[in-house]
């Protein structure tokens, strides 16, 4: 945290925000790691958002709360709403400009394989890229808040310097993943194919014969694909998945054109 | 609807939900559509979610309630979560077997180009593609839910009944959308560039000086080609978008390889 910065005037301007909410632990860190490359903005959910998705506040007003500035952030607010609600009041209500740079996380857990769709840590990378921001969500394979984060320093470093400088390909955001312990390097990766299993914990309510669920359920992985990202995470690499808000699925169109009326 | 109905014996098996909740007229409509084709179950939120994109629950409990079936379904859940958590509740603890088809909607709105990635529609839809059952959401560019959906049934039911004798391609479900007034057919389409733009009204509360806001914008349009879902409905046919759960960016992956630390 020692280096010079860049004077103020030509400083990039960074969108930073996450899921688990403005006083996680892995967003304090991303903050203090931005502030090294440019004049840091963080608009976040005033509490956790996890498995949001890409949802938005439409029956229910949004609402914000400027916070003393930490960690090296010029500015800080604390948001109502959803993770892609945050991305959508900076960029039209708080920040002066469109930023250059939008990064999402660090999330306490991870956003790899399908866990990306239900991911409010990427749906917020997803809009800033929608807005044409390079945007990013980084993510660490562990739910304990306590572990040091300090080993992810140099890819989120080294990644964001790159897409300050170059950008990132149309309609692409990065999600990025780390595993738990040594990080070996990183991988451009395809989201491997898996699904949860079993997902529903019953229990009894205290009064009454009718039940309730719990979502909870374990991850199945259908891949083996060296070229996934769940493959570079178990072997120690750094996940790196260019992702996209087209979902037309290309190579499906041709088998459907007898389909149309 | 007068139709002789299938043998119950070989009769498919349906899911049939949505993000309006089970009241909806559009539900509604489905499932009388469906009960043509198979014995239909409704598992489908208690309440209106709109804009939950694939929100799930995992920070409160879900509960359902059996209701009456009507319209001809077999059974029907309502169920207090998302429309992602009713697809996955349906098929872990209400559904004896996997479904043969699972269908969302209708949607009273657009769930067109970007729309796609907010739609709790379309999350239910590609819920059940995750699980590998051939699903598809439907919607028509109308807010007004008097409408009549009559027009389109011959639609509705000509993908349904494809989809249940020859499956969708691996990966891929359906995104159709209808457009308002009389349907000239179907076409093959991609999602459409668009974004939301100017998108909150700001107002003061009542009692002091703080302000609140409404997500409310307008869709943006920066897309003119004739394959896209828009030019479609803009020209009065309905728009088949065959979309996917894997995000990877493929066209984009080659270009960062030299991102790799």
């Amino acid at each position: 945290m020692e280096e010079e910065k860049r004077p103020a005037a030509s400083r990039p301007l960074i969108l930073v925000t996450n899921d688990d909410g403005i006083e996680a632990p892995g967003i304090r860190h991303l903050v203090r790691l931005m502030s090294r490359l440019g004049e840091v903005w963080v608009v976040a959910p005033q509490k956790a958002r996890s498995g949001m998705g890409h949802a938005i506040t439409i029956n229910n007003i949004l609402t914000y709360r400027e916070c003393p500035p930490r960690d090296g952030a010029v500015r800080e607010f604390a948001c109502s709403g959803t993770p892609a609600d945050c991305v959508k009041l900076a960029k039209d209500e708080l920040l002066e400009r469109l930023p250059d740079l939008c990064v999402s996380g660090i999330n306490h857990g991870s956003n790899a394989a399908i866990n990306v769709i239900y991911s409010g840590t990427m749906a917020a990378a997803l809009e800033g890229g929608i807005e044409g921001i390079p945007s990013a969500g980084f993510s660490l394979c562990d739910h304990d808040t306590s572990v040091d984060l300090s080993p992810l320093d140099e890819t989120i470093l080294h990644l964001c310097t790159r897409m300050l400088e170059q950008g990132l390909p149309e309609e692409t955001v990065l999600n990025v993943n780390f595993p738990t312990g040594p990080i070996k390097g990183a991988k451009v990766c395809r989201q491997a194919k898996t699904r949860w299993a079993q997902e529903f914990e019953r229990r009894a309510f205290p009064r009454g014969e009718d039940s309730y669920f719990w979502l909870v359920g374990h991850p199945q992985c259908m891949d083996t694909g060296e070229d996934s990202d769940e493959w570079a995470l178990a072997h120690g690499y750094a996940s790196i998945v260019p992702v996209t808000f087209d979902l037309t699925a290309y190579r499906a169109m041709d088998s459907l054109r007898d389909w149309e009326l």
